[in-house]
């Protein structure tokens, strides 16, 4: 953990005031505080094979209930003369292969919003890489368990989602954790094909 | 700011380690920390009449730069027996005329996701209400200047948006706001009609 008591952010000084496994600093002559933690990453798990998405359960303190996400974790410190966008796509693999049983190639994600996003800019430095990978049955873990490192005390559930049944799902408040939302958002406008309508070819090339 | 030094989050007992503009808790017998603070909304802006979507831009200490972002704010306190998404709506309309000079009437406001999301709850309890209005260049100030409470020291400009470059704005990373993202989103899907094609109205009736 580092010394430093006091640093820039732009053009204001900040005093450190709590120094945890988050840090808040707090402006100098203002009244705002600005928490400061790792970054993270997202990443949304498209099976063709079962035409379904998917997601993690977990319970988060935070909350107090156990909450339906993409598989997500924190970006660690990057090896030296690693490339950041690979790192982070690594970190991707990571977490697909911990929390879901997935074996990710990092070099067949693709990045979302062209890269890093910040998830509260009012009051936290978090900024979340968000990246979206296709996958048919033979990269994963067939058996469902409970996933997750246990020496962390993850206890991590999958949850596969029909594609078709996203749209419903953001309507009617079946997903609410934000990061969730702004992949499957993405991925209706990027990927998606209703299974309904995917024999009208005419319709595909819109955008 | 309440006494309260240990309070339940779900199953876990938390301890209060910093109680300052936000509040810091521990959990208990876990290698956890919690950031609680008030919750939040955003609002996406449609004016009909020009085909843009508003968006503000002001300096967030955060990041240490000027972002382009929703409209937003925090939620006071709930007057006693108002309606609670009500209340959020109210908020969402007082908050467009503060940062943009727009009038809004809070009962012609739409919520998105069915209700408040989660903004990282990994970490934080922050709850993001999401609200869409659309509105005419009758129902806003038409004069650009700074907008913003002085005496909160906010120094706001308004951005406005042709919506046919929105998804173009996603792609190239112009927009790293993640709730903004979250709304852009779901304003393409839900009522975005591209210029181009408004004319073919039997491709509208799809959802």
């Amino acid at each position: 953990m580092s010394k430093e008591k006091r640093k820039r952010f732009g053009s204001d000084w900040a005093e450190l005031v709590y120094d945890g496994f988050m840090k808040i600093w707090r402006i100098v002559g203002f009244n705002w505080e600005i928490v400061e933690k790792k970054d993270a990453v997202g990443l949304f798990v498209y099976n063709r094979d079962r035409r379904q998405a998917l997601f993690v359960k977990q319970y988060r303190p935070a909350v107090g209930h156990s909450i339906v996400e993409i598989i997500a974790g924190h970006i660690e410190t990057r090896p030296k003369d690693m490339d950041p966008v690979f790192w982070v796509k690594c970190t991707m693999a990571r977490e697909a292969l911990e929390e879901a049983g997935a074996n990710i190639d990092p070099g067949r994600i693709e990045l979302m919003f062209n890269g890093g996003i910040y998830t509260s800019p009012g009051f936290t430095t978090e900024k979340l890489w968000l990246g979206y990978v296709e996958i048919g049955d033979e990269d994963i873990e067939d058996k469902e368990r409970i996933f997750g490192l246990q020496e962390e005390g993850e206890r991590i559930q999958r949850i596969w989602v029909d594609v078709d049944k996203l749209g419903d799902h953001l309507d009617d408040g079946a997903l609410y954790d934000m990061k969730t939302i702004a992949q499957v958002e993405w991925f209706l406008r990027e990927y998606y094909q209703p299974a309904a309508t995917q024999y009208h070819s005419d319709r595909s090339g819109g955008r």
